[in-house]
């Protein structure tokens, strides 16, 4: 019999390991007899229980087996030892560094100092400290019922929209949005997207497994005639402001797309990711509004509040909000509940809409100052801004290629990418094109590159 | 010209809906001249700037064209006129009634009172407040480094688990991670799963497009003959304590389900969900410590905090890790940042723990209770019970049917499911037991029970 040094405070569990690495190890054979638990406690110095304890476990975990009467056996086990060594700490898992440029152009983020930390501590704990009890329960799967009544009267106020709280479902980001809408038209259909256009929207629906057709944006919006032929059943859009040409489309073809869907049985995403942010003018009016039946109307918190905030959600049609109930009434909704009843205050307070304002107030500072400064660059541009942020085109019609400028642009600290970097599929006329993201600039970074010039 | 009666605070706005409600109903007639701005403006009373900025707006929607020189026309359209009527606040969107029973064996849930709401107040509001601007930024697709730093030190200390930071992933509970994994591992792949089993994992697999096989659960947990049988390529279990059978797989078992991963090149999905809730002794120690290379290990905080939380993780082998990079890189985590490191606050503080230990002294004494008052039903019965909270089995050998035990516990105000109600496959000897999950349940309502007896 092994001889076991007890120490410390876990006596059984100490005991315990002992015997399982004897068992792994065929110190002890298969259908060998353990020791009596009275004898053993006695060689061991140890009560009776400690033992007992032991035995337990190894029992419980299957290395030996109890006949009445008689005592404990070793299993016939082939286990192979866990590994016990302390994990090192890795360095990849630690948050990113910062960016090593003066000005970013392509990230997004929201602007240094204007979110409202105090106000979101304050609703947050009253949440946490004042709803108590309710909160820990699963939430439907739509999402919290209180956030969407705060959101159907946010949409009403704020953009026209008439969507009952029902229709209303929440998710953790527009991304994961995108993978419901596979799930809820079906894996089989094809996917029409914006042809230059956000990367990550194509990318989702592949990773959900369905198809993707990328169809040009031209001056009047999605080509309708491509996207006709494309055979796509799902057009997904974003007509009040595209990304990254800014293109605002027009209302004929607005309806030109819906007559399109309402002949085919195709379905219409309209991804208005940051119709908020209209400098001047309130903004456009929705697909929805003109045709509930066909449009799921998409937006998120993640432009407005914080990228890190994972809070969008999405207007379902009547027969789709149908399907998703039957799909999803047994899962629950992924967006934690404390934070979906905080922004549900911070809407029914007006927080939100004074941070929307102040945002759109600082954006309209950054693109004065943005273009002021594309302007007196010294080289011929041509800036094309349709008054929505947070971003606008350049063009440098003489710089001799897109790399060139941004090769120029990182030589003075800048990052920025050109319109075919955003291009899923070949087209033509896009060269020498600069997208300005100035989501996260502030007017000290902007006068930083200016000094450089 | 129409008549336009212009009052309130949005002058220009009013003007611009009037406008286009007229270009909309064909008062306005295709091609038609605007009046110019001065003139309008003097007969509405406005000044020149609220009209310019009415047919600005018409402009950016497209709804008129500006000819340079000569005045503004109107578009040759095709709209609707969107719906603008208020929306009528929906029943349904409202938080579901609370249950009618007066003792929920079925749902799982928070106990009441148990929940840290001030610790959790207390670390949000310093998370908030103290960490500032770093936490606005996009999280990395496998989620916050910091808590992915304590959720690896957690696993140590109380599994005996060796998992870098780096290979854990941070998602939306654990629902959401299997429809990840079906992304890492392909659509293609067949899923083993256990039955009886838990609904939710076949239906998440199935609505994430990969097929399904359900396997049997014997006493030695899942029946390796019918894996090897099934041609499955991963097998999703969970070793420490199945639900609803509630039994723990013995060691023996354990290496033969690591030899048929191997040698099939299959990985295992171990699902750890309640391992923290052992009563007695400590967890099992894993498979994943058996095998990094083959197994994903997954557990959540749904259980342990709260179902509302929508908080779990996983731990991939390194190969599957470098394929998540190669998919998801783009992609933002989906679990708030703020939630993550009041998380990580947690763990670090020691809070998490102590809430465990609280957790398992109240389930011990529910357990207690309940047994107690099964075994004074005055009906024959047999407990089933492996030591691991919050569930156990109790037989009722003497009961006409399934439907006669739940049809009785419901007279008494009791929710009840049996085994066979969770079975995905027909399968036998499952007759007449009760599935006892007593994790949302309180000694008052057990007590209240007990009066109806």
């Amino acid at each position: 019999m092994a001889v076991y040094d007890l120490n410390g405070k876990n006596k059984y569990y100490t005991l315990y390991t002992r015997i399982r690495d004897d068992i792994i190890s065929g110190r002890y054979a298969t259908g060998e007899k353990l020791p009596a638990k009275r004898a053993l406690a006695a060689d061991l110095g140890v009560s009776v229980v400690t033992v007992q304890l032991a035995y337990e476990q190894l029992l419980a975990e299957g290395y030996i087996t109890s006949r009445e009467r008689s005592g404990y056996y070793v299993e016939k086990i082939e286990v192979r030892a866990p590994s016990w060594s302390v994990p090192a700490p890795e360095k990849g898992a630690q948050t990113p560094p910062k960016s090593q440029y003066v000005l970013d152009l392509v990230k997004s983020s929201t602007p240094s100092g204007l979110f409202p930390f105090s106000v979101w501590a304050k609703l947050m704990r009253g949440v946490i400290l004042d709803c108590g009890e309710q909160l820990l329960e699963r939430v439907p799967c739509a999402g919290d019922g209180v956030l969407r009544e705060e959101i159907s009267k946010y949409l009403y106020r704020s953009r026209g929209i008439t969507a009952p709280p029902g229709q209303i479902v929440i998710g953790a980001g527009a991304e994961y949005l995108y993978g419901i809408t596979v799930q809820l038209l079906g894996r089989d259909k094809l996917f029409a997207v914006e042809n230059p256009g956000y990367g990550n929207i194509s990318s989702t629906y592949t990773l959900n497994g369905a198809r993707v057709a990328p169809v040009s944006v031209k001056e009047a919006g999605i080509c309708l005639n491509e996207l006709k032929k494309s055979g796509a059943d799902v057009a997904h859009i974003s007509p009040a402001h595209q990304f990254p040409t800014g293109i605002i489309t027009p209302a004929s073809t607005r309806s030109q797309i819906i007559s399109w869907a309402e002949e085919t049985g195709g379905y219409i995403i309209e991804d208005d990711y940051d119709s908020e942010f209209r400098l001047s003018g309130k903004p456009l009016h929705s697909l929805y509004s003109l045709c509930p039946e066909r449009v799921i109307y998409m937006n998120t918190f993640s432009k407005s509040l914080a990228p890190s905030m994972r809070l969008g959600y999405m207007v379902l049609p009547p027969q789709l909000l149908h399907r998703f109930m039957e799909l999803f009434s047994s899962v629950a909704n992924v967006v934690p509940l404390f934070e979906q009843r905080a922004l549900a205050e911070m809407l029914r307070g007006g927080y939100f809409e004074r941070h929307i304002s102040r945002l759109k107030n600082h954006y309209a500072e950054i693109r004065r100052l943005t273009v002021e400064t594309l302007q007196n660059l010294n080289v011929p541009c041509a800036v094309f801004d349709t008054g929505s942020g947070p971003h606008l085109l350049c063009k440098f019609p003489q710089a001799p290629s897109d790399e060139a400028i941004k090769g120029k642009a990182r030589s003075l600290g800048v990052n920025v990418k050109c319109l075919k970097d955003y291009l899923l599929a070949p087209a033509d006329g896009m060269d020498r094109v600069a997208v300005i993201n100035y989501s996260g600039v502030t007017k000290e970074q902007i006068y930083a590159v200016r000094e450089r010039l």
